[in-house]
């Protein structure tokens, strides 16, 4: 068409001007509109996550539930018609939550709802009974002397809230992942928090302890927030509080699982590049891992099918990929970037799902400046669903993180996450918290920006490789933003 | 004053219509009003069920806790300063959830939030594994034959819908009293049913499986909504669904509980009659019995201290009863009855606090045809509360019941139940869901209606005695209304 156009001077120059002010191709908007708009009468995505959580349900790495997974996940996707359908092995931990007793015994014995958290040691046979330490943050942990802390239990109680960004788990998933460190240089038997979760009901919210893949060596135990409440009303009466704890959380060997992909493959000379649709596989055990993450896992899928079945093949191709072991320390996107580090250039765009199934309401990215006006398009297809246009400091999923590391750009569809904390590693983790509509409006802005990736001409540019080592435990460290991603 | 008035024939006339037509007297209304709007801003009945459900915490008849609950309970009184503070054993049966383990172990695997139900005996140690035979109502129960039902699983899968009268709870508690007999007599290994509740989280809610005392020979147990949802997804895939159940729950021999009663003294010649205020302190094991029955306890009793503390004695005495073993089949109701029943003309009036904590939108009675205009005029009192006249049909509270049957007219103000039954009999019925300021317009209208009872000359007619058998499981008696009371 430019080429047409630019016989008259005049006509170019002109043509110039509309082709930088419209960085998206007319035909490929007028198709992306058309996907977006048939998303929000699908009924695909929502099947998949039935059938996930139905037929499958909890599926923590190295389970008879994860095995089930993946092979749910192939058969899935030969089925749904993706070619190159494959899983690349990865290598995951097999931890075991076991049994927990959790119960104050003085000065007035109740039981507590709590749970194991991911990768805690149990206890031995005859459980550990301490006095309570009650701190709010990890600043006042860090405070207390050894003393104090020596052969008695840190109760860390951080109460998160609920935000429509999430912002929250920031701060209360790192009191989750560095808390029990702290507590064990100061010589406490083990550590109870308050949970990293907004349920208002009765459950623990589980989570991984893992910092930088170092082990947990005392217990660490999440309460419901009621039975938080209850600790803390003991505590504040002023009189010694002795919690009991039994536990027979334990690490098996480890086991094999699996990344499993499947591609929409594209055509002619830009079918080499990939555009990366990403969601995990793996659940918490407690729940039947419903918006964490069986919600990602079928938006991505819908978007692909949705692709596949549009009439024409993309530009470029489009890979799905369904991650292991996201939930204890990324193992699975760690050995995707590993296998696939010589192909790292060809990755143009990552885009992942993983905060569940609420509204979307912001697209933000992290591309290159020169990418900014093409998001900003792509933006503008999101607008009639609500969607604003957020910064260009996304970290995409967690799953993208090793690519996006290593110089991928990614895109990044922000989820309304108010009520997303209430169930996160819960066992009300389940189906019916997921409402079809906004499931859909999800599905719809996924496609949308998807469908334009793949099939214009420009691309979103590389980022800097990102070097820097894990964040540790220490206090510098405390206002690391770890969510939204 | 009546008697001044009547020096005159004119002004005797005008006095007596007068009287008629305002059937409390301006001073006592006044009062009745003044302790309304104070009840609003008072924090006793909050700190009642905050230190009931903090310090005690679940109180089952027969456990531990119950025994805790009673002696909670004396010293509150007492502490109050409420006079003959005392209490009047009741034999109680004691009933043990211990473990559950329910799976379904084909086609899909998956375990099940469950819990037994109350009074289930429970199975052998290598359990119950059976077919599930699916059905939605006590008639599609009662048309299966045995050959149908014979050694398999039968599976209720009745929902229970939530409105503000609570009105649902009357099939769905049926379902629950009267499944296992139907299903038992056609040879059923066990029933399973989704939960009479409305929890939208994973929670199963408990209740007693006992109709007209009759012990439950095989065993009942509730699944959470979700929980059902799953069953049902598996049962209508078309394959045979195979369920695996494991519970330890047994009774232990029965065990001495009490009715805790403490006064509010009346004074002059109508002392020695009684306005009866009731609620009850045991509560099932799950939660922590903050809705249930905690919010009564502590509204009643709020309504005695503040009426204790108002300056004036009544002119009846108030009498505060904390029922024992409500829950499994009305233990202490009873053994109130037989105990009293020498004064039961004294009682006269009832006025029960058993469904939670929830804002009293309806005040609802039952007493003789010559006293509803008192009735309505008492209603006035609590219009700017919010709250509307009901009709002359209700039950009073459970705990009621036997002295309303022997002739104890009963006053009955309705909680939205709304929410109540989200938690109701769940491990999710704790402090954190009673709202003060609801709790307090409960007893608002609660302290206006009972000073009023106490301080007028009339009284409530007596109650034609009810000598009707408890229901049967018969489908005749599928529609009786249990609730709202």
């Amino acid at each position: 068409m430019l080429k047409i156009l630019c016989g008259l001077a005049a006509s170019c120059l002109l043509a110039t001007a509309a082709v930088q002010a419209e960085p998206i191709p007319a035909d490929v908007a007028a198709k992306a509109k058309l996907l977006r708009d048939q998303a929000l009468q699908d009924s695909i995505a929502y099947e998949l996550v039935e059938s996930l959580t139905m037929e499958v349900g909890p599926r923590p790495a190295g389970s008879a539930g994860d095995k089930a997974a993946v092979e749910w996940a192939v058969q899935m996707m030969a089925g749904l018609g993706f070619a190159n359908v494959r899983t690349e092995e990865v290598d995951v931990p097999h931890w075991v939550r076991g049994d927990l007793a959790a119960d104050i015994v003085a000065p007035y014995p109740q039981s507590l709802h709590a749970t194991s958290l991911g990768g805690s040691p149990g206890t031995s046979v005859d459980g550990i009974e301490a006095e309570i330490v009650r701190v709010t943050s990890l600043d006042e942990l860090r405070a207390l002397d050894k003393e104090k802390l020596s052969g008695r239990i840190a109760y860390i109680d951080h109460r998160m809230e609920p935000s429509r960004s999430g912002a929250g788990y920031s701060a209360a998933s790192r009191i989750r992942r560095c808390g029990h460190y702290i507590a064990a240089e100061r010589g406490a038997l083990a550590t109870l928090i308050r949970s990293a979760g907004t349920s208002h009901h009765r459950f623990a919210h589980t989570g991984s302890l893992l910092n930088r893949g170092i082990p947990a060596t005392i217990p660490g135990i999440a309460l419901a927030n009621a039975d938080a409440d209850l600790l803390t009303y003991q505590v504040l009466q002023g009189q010694p509080v002795n919690v009991r704890l039994k536990s027979t959380a334990h690490f098996l060997p480890r086991e094999k699982s699996a990344n499993v992909i499947g591609e929409v493959p594209g055509r002619g000379e830009l079918a080499n590049e990939i555009v990366l649709l990403a969601a995990h596989l793996d659940s918490w055990d407690l729940g039947t891992g419903a918006i964490d993450d069986g919600a990602g896992v079928a938006i991505v899928t819908a978007v692909a099918k949705m692709i596949l079945d549009s009439g024409t093949a993309p530009r470029r191709t489009i890979r799905l990929v369904l991650f292991a072991n996201e939930e204890f320390d990324l193992d699975g996107a760690e050995q995707y970037a590993k296998n696939h580090r010589a192909a790292i250039t060809n990755h143009i765009i990552g885009l992942g799902a993983d905060t569940g199934a609420g509204r979307v309401w912001s697209l933000r990215s992290r591309v290159a400046e020169s990418s900014l006006d093409l998001v900003d398009a792509m933006h503008e297809l999101l607008e009639p669903l609500g969607v604003e246009r957020g910064d260009n400091r996304a970290s995409g999923a967690p799953d993208l993180g090793p690519m996006r590391k290593a110089s991928m750009p990614v895109l990044s569809l922000s989820h309304d996450a108010s009520k997303y904390f209430h169930f996160h590693h819960t066992a009300d983790d389940t189906l019916d918290k997921i409402d079809r509509d906004d499931l859909n409006q999800g599905v719809a802005a996924y496609v949308a920006i998807t469908y334009v990736a793949a099939n214009i001409d420009a691309d979103f540019g590389r980022l800097t490789p990102d070097t820097r080592a894990k964040r540790s435990c220490s206090a510098e460290d405390d206002t690391w933003k770890s969510f939204p991603d």
